[in-house]
């Protein structure tokens, strides 16, 4: 298939650029390096050194003899985004080419228009392209859990069946996104829902939980394949952060009670899951919805983990609650279906001891690399003295 | 109250601002001209002459000795918006600013990117500058019924009680825009909401419904205060473009099979909404959801009904049925609730012969300036040959 990855610089895109490309599709990528300009301005970086996109591109050729094709630029560019689309009449994309993270989104105005602009603008530019140049084509875009929030029901996936005053309909789950990063995510799965309605394209969301791992099967080839790998407090993910925090002797940074709990998946079975969804396409007129992620889990469990992982190989691990700077309820209940991809599938990699010893082994070799001013919690949901605002978080009981 | 008005120039905003102003109210407009350059672009107009705004607030002055304040600028620009809101400090902030049309939205990328970037990027700039500055104003949104779409079950205002697995939760009523305009909407109530729970912001969405009628209260009292009038295939809305149809003889344009049902009010209804609205503010952290009609007609029923009152006049309507430009079920369930505003004391204008009766007599006044090319519907939902795109639309049965 030929397959046009957009955000094929980054911690998922690449690797999964690698991963279609070893398989025999035609591979192209696109970035604007945002990713990599966003570190620039807080002065932090990928704690594993990553090479110049060409330069990664060209030992991909060196040691797979395969080509991943390669345009610089913008998703928010409309005319750039249709000559690419044009140029390469992908059967798949796969959109990763967006501000993924929930902190930076809200850390100012600035932040939060860019957030909104870059994600629902640009996703809008697709849509357009795919609408002109492939319409058959079968658009997969990740999404997040985030966009459900955490209710008092059992989350589905993507649809519920909903009975009121004796009639029933099945229509889109209602959203309760916690960041305007996320907000931007629900704004996509609208648009997107919209244009499969009314154009009849294909699409799929991957609505992901947190991802964690370092390692994939290609990245684990060659150093100059490594992919990117945040720890920071803005772009990095949870267990991620913590494994970094235990080398470096940080306490594991808890915000609030730690009963937040959220979906859970390995790297290695983001890449399965999207080739997955590739290697099954949406129906034409199709809006479909995976949860992408394999185990549930608190924070504090999480923190346990790398705690007990830690001590096993003679790190002394404090665990420290931090004022929660997000406004989340610290005890809910969660209860998600992730049964579609499993019915296409997948086979869970587990989050476990032989991972996390893994994952601090790696974290190791690049320890030298930490910047610990980069770790603490800085960006506040509320920034006002309107700690109020939380009581309406909800969840009823 | 000190009342700033986003959009005070438009259909809504500057009789909403004149009907403040007349009880009382400190009352300040801003406006870009959006409304008045988009007709500039598509060579139509109001039917209604009207005054530049400087002049309306002139001709206001000497009317009624009252003072309409006037800022000239965009919401997109949040700095601007940022010294408006910090200058006037509004206790109520009612915001019309937006692109208000469905086929705008549909006309091409451009104008799809225009009305988002428009729409939900000035929105959110708004909740920074009302968190910043005045964190304990409501503010009211326009909303739109068409948010919801036509689910096959009854529209509740905002939010609906599910039962699922043996739990519960009351969550956002689950929406199904029908173009990328209306998917704007949506992202605003994500946003807006969004702002409620963490900023504790108060907040009221007047989920709209169809609104006709040329003539306030105040827009009564000079020719001078007259507000805009759409017939346009893009800026106008049903019963006031049926009935410009039957004055200057041409068939009334129903789309498709006519089954479409949607929630009317008049003008002078909307305005008694707003105003009940800005009386009765939300608490703080609340989003508020109030559906904003008065009564349910489907396209046939108006279309009778001015043919109807047509014939009264002398005047021979036909009714033609042109090929549906949108992508919508032509028959379907529907039946919202719009309690809320009844409850706080909205006394309906019901919809009859004695409105259309005024409604033909204002516009016979200004027949001649009615531009023909304008009526007939131009903007395709679907441009492509992917009709199937209409099947998935929905309501199963």
């Amino acid at each position: 298939m030929r397959i046009l990855i957009l955000g094929g610089d980054g911690y998922l895109g690449w690797p999964t650029a690698m991963r279609f490309s070893a398989r025999g599709h035609e591979v192209a990528v696109v970035d604007n390096f945002a990713r990599r300009r966003w570190h620039l301005e807080q002065s932090t970086d990928s704690l594993t050194p990553i090479l110049p996109l060409a330069d990664r591109i060209e030992a991909w050729r060196e040691l797979s003899g395969k080509t991943i094709e390669c345009r610089i630029g913008s998703v928010e560019d409309g005319e750039f985004l249709d000559e690419v689309v044009a140029e390469f009449l992908p059967e798949v994309v796969v959109h990763y080419g967006q501000q993924p993270s929930a902190p930076y989104s809200m850390r100012s105005r600035q932040t939060a228009v860019e957030t909104q602009r870059t994600n629902v603008l640009g996703t809008l530019n697709l849509l357009f392209s795919m609408q002109t140049y492939v319409p058959d084509a079968h658009l997969i875009k990740l999404g997040t859990m985030g966009e459900y929030g955490t209710p008092n029901i059992d989350i589905e996936e993507g649809y519920i069946e909903i009975e009121h005053n004796g009639r029933s309909d099945t229509l889109p789950f209602p959203k309760l996104p916690g960041s305007l990063y996320h907000c931007s995510k629900v704004h996509d799965s609208t648009n997107i829902h919209f244009a499969t309605r009314i154009w009849g394209l294909r699409a799929t969301d991957l609505n992901q939980g947190v991802v964690y791992g370092i390692e994939t099967d290609e990245t684990a080839l060659d150093p100059r394949l490594a992919t990117r790998f945040d720890y920071d407090e803005t772009f990095g993910t949870v267990l991620n952060r913590f494994c970094v925090q235990a080398v470096v002797g940080h306490p594991l940074t808890v915000y609030g009670g730690g009963g937040q709990t959220r979906g859970y998946l390995n790297i290695k079975d983001t890449l399965r899951c999207v080739e997955l969804a590739a290697l099954n396409p949406a129906e034409r007129g199709e809006f479909r919805v995976f949860n992408q992620f394999t185990e549930q889990f608190s924070v504090s469990e999480i923190a346990q983990l790398v705690q007990g992982c830690g001590a096993e190989l003679g790190y002394d691990i404090e665990v420290e609650t931090y004022p929660n700077p997000r406004v989340e309820l610290e005890q809910h209940y969660y209860n998600a279906s992730n049964q579609k991809l499993l019915d296409l599938g997948l086979e869970p990699h587990p989050l476990g001891e032989e991972l996390v010893h893994s994952l601090i082994g790696a974290i190791e070799t690049h320890k030298d690399r930490v910047i610990f001013r980069a770790i603490t919690p800085r960006t506040k949901w509320n920034p006002g003295e309107l700690e109020g605002g939380a009581l309406s978080v909800g969840q009823k009981t």
